[in-house]
């Protein structure tokens, strides 16, 4: 049996207990400080260009696609008509770039605390957002998103949550919890669709995507969790869709089909056909909302520590 | 920015030049050596007890079920009245433990050229045989499963293959071929199903799993990619299967329900509501097929090199 | 410029914030719990057979005769004629045989509080201790070496604490505090020798020894500091030796020779010739004498804590 | 036992089949690729700025004054008034600027074959030359420096080989033979004295210092190994010193304190008192040498392999 040995660099990340993933750095390509956060972003093979936060892998050029589309897509094609998009969070401005994808968006908001970092993925990140904030529908600002949201009275179609996970004293903690989820419901027109980010959806570790749903389903006549399968982050990845009236296992994959045409939108993962593949959860998922699940608040939230 | 250090035992596998799997060894529980290949068995933090080969992570308590399910039960249910199976490799026998389970089954004859590894496996890893080996329709044989398929004229219902990955030098490349899969078509019954683990599924090595189904496709009239997701191999993992007859895609929700209830069969992953997602791939994997796909034959096989 | 990535096993233990050491495992030879600390025995490549205690290195095959020899010698041979020797802890038993090669020794007390520790060294790593255990002359005992001390009123002429780090919640941290070295010193003949391991002797970590030193000169007119090139350790080591009357400085390389001849003893690191640079600390260790050393107490130990 | 993972950005090494060293890298201060090597200056924990070269480390700011005093000064302090010094390498500009220091010193050649690494060096590691490029004193040359002694009929009274390793297709192979060896002595005046670095001098790698030390031997009636404890290399580093006329051996810590008073010199590691250290090697490595010595030529030159 032969041992190998390493040379080079890498940035290590631990994942649970269980298994530190060491990932190469063939290049490294910025390095930035904000005030929140450290900004790695590397060139990593196979990978190709990859964002790191805090030496936490977010996004890779390899298949950011299937990320942003289904943080964006399941929500914004179950809304019949979104006029207007409120976007928390969502730094690298892909999840934008998705939403201004379909034509009758007048308005976005996004709204990121963090405008140092913007600023770094505008200049370091185009295939990113690919101009999106550039766009005259776009209105971007920096504060915390949920502050926007109580301070506002605006109503929004749809409203896509796409913030880092709820680690200890990080910003995102509060923007977890049931009274954010309601205030959403609140800024969403009678027809609005929400969707989130919630955590990763393997087996060992649903302790975050488990009390989401739970949580969600306190507040909206729908809620349905989804999942998408990221080789970037070597695991499955769980959202959370809640909606007023609208509910996507209603959607046949004709129905979607044409929603498509319609809207001349061409996705390269969450397509009509694979659609109910995306809402259809495994049994271990639908186990640990029943047995881990449970209402995260602003007086108990839920906090990242594996 | 804290950093952090290690302490501890690892065990450490490279999946492609992207990154570095490394997984926390909270005991060594067996080591041991065959001809074929090195053996460990430890206790890994959230995974339990884990087989690795050759320091390549096989199999854990945590999630083994998904994966054995996926490789026996899809042809297993396909065939209306499995009688006799073949299982060629499948050493921790968790394979022939879930053939066993259809009542119909009354001869299972698995062929793994490893007979050192059973014995070990017999001895430290009972909870996935549960006693299969041990079971009066079980015959056990160490050689070849290529060059027994080729010597016997006996006709089997449904053929398992559940080998390692080609390997360069490694036993498994001439089991990965056209010709060898021709073989198990003539020694499939009428109606009889094959299928096979092929590889990872993901996004960035499809290396294997596309020449897989390709190859496939030229020996049997019915062929079907589909996915199970590992948590343990951090990927997606690729089975194919090839059908005499039946199409999978042609059993209902409800016609599967109905089979699992005749013959008794609870499963946890691989169930009459999950079927349907396992068997449909991401668009990635079907444009891997069409660009990377070709036919593996004896004259040039696949070899694994990532 | 290519990357490398590894596969194997590994024993990975971190140096201050630095650095981590990652140890190839060939092959664990034995892993065993004891009351106090778990114990692992592998071959390492290049270093052989190797021990390590909580996944820290201990002592390989490699070089161990370095440290035993420099823990053992200097106060050996610096006492005219060592009837009686008194080992604090010395696990592996391998300063126990050292002092043993002194004809002149007719009474070897080795107290070491892990005795499941000595049964596994025993046993597995006969290569350290030689038989040592067996010796009609020597007396094991399992128990604190402090509390020994103080309950006998028994005199040795060499003492030699060959301890473990004092690591926060240790069993030995208050065998590192004046309170213990005046409680030898009380345990010496008139012209005794004390010898202690004293921590690693690099530039940006002499924070054990430099306290060691100064507060061992509280307690013996003769104090002097010495040290051990490592490669197991890949560091420097330090020693401190306190004498009542004889001082190392005192021997010229003619009269260790002389020493040496009479005694029989011949030595691979620690040699007449090269006794003079054992004693000859580098500028920079002298400094953080100085600057870093301070007297440690019962009442203010020193806890590793690098 | 608690086991702890890692988090954050590393540089590995791999020092022989035994062990990697995982160096944490706080911050990257320069990345740079040059047309023979890629650059790394990095932040390390308790190291401070640290150079990699091709993700090797070479120097760090804790401890390059003792590589550099060791590389430079028993060389111009054994000469009795060195007027002209030659440095082949020595890229950080360290070594010229330890030279630079003696005040008899008229002429100082430096040749190193990387340019574009001087400039980098230059702008980015000020505390290593400090200066010393800027010295009218110092002609700085970019050749092949065997290739510039050939050329030349200039003596100088000390030449130093401050070179890379000699890897596989790397540029120094063949300044590392008997044949530059004896064309650095026909370059030195009557009274000169040559020295290197010469490769790790730890007890289980050995393969460079042994032969390096006889082809010296082959060459200069005065030839003498020495060593340095580099906490940086976590290694004991050898030296090689020839020279026609004088000995080391033959100063006296008093007339080597002379020299320095005389010189004003005051250095931190070769002192006059450590003098004697520095020149003592222990046991393994003369054995290494009788065991392991040869004499390399342009015709089988060494391979560093490890």
């Amino acid at each position: 049996m032969a041992f190998t040995q390493r040379m080079g660099m890498f940035i290590s990340e631990t994942h649970t207990t269980a298994a530190e993933w060491c990932f190469t750095v063939e290049k490294m390509l910025f390095e930035g400080v904000t005030k929140y956060q450290e900004v790695q972003i590397c060139e990593i093979p196979r990978f190709g260009k990859t964002l790191f936060l805090d030496y936490k892998i977010q996004s890779s050029i390899l298949d950011e696609f299937i990320f942003h589309e289904c943080m964006t897509q399941p929500a914004m094609f179950l809304h019949p008509n979104p006029k207007s998009v409120f976007v928390a969070g969502g730094g690298e401005g892909a999840t934008l770039r998705e939403a201004l994808r379909h034509p009758s968006v007048e308005r976005a908001v996004m709204v990121d605390i963090d405008g140092e970092l913007i600023a770094m993925v505008k200049e370091h990140m185009p295939e990113w957002h690919q101009g999106a904030f550039d766009d005259p529908r776009t209105e971007l600002v920096h504060m915390d998103a949920r502050k926007y949201l109580k301070e506002t009275d605006e109503k929004f179609d749809v409203i896509l949550s796409d913030l880092p996970d709820p680690l200890e004293g990080g910003p995102a903690v509060y923007l977890f919890t049931e009274e954010y989820f309601a205030l959403c419901r609140d800024r969403l027109t009678d027809d609005g669709v929400f969707a989130m980010q919630a955590g990763c959806a393997n087996i060992n570790y649903p302790d975050c995507f488990a009390p989401c749903l739970r949580t969600v389903q306190q507040v909206f006549p729908e809620t349905h969790g989804y999942w998408a399968i990221m080789t970037t982050f070597f695991l499955p990845w769980g959202f959370v869709l809640g909606s007023k009236q609208h509910s996507p296992l209603d959607l046949t994959e004709a129905d979607l089909e044409a929603r498509f045409e319609e809207r001349g939108i061409v996705n390269r993962y969450y397509t009509p056909r694979f659609h109910r593949s995306v809402f259809t959860l495994p049994d271990y998922l639908e186990e640990a909302v029943r047995t881990k699940g449970y209402v995260m608040t602003d007086a108990a939230p839920f906090i990242w520590t594996a």
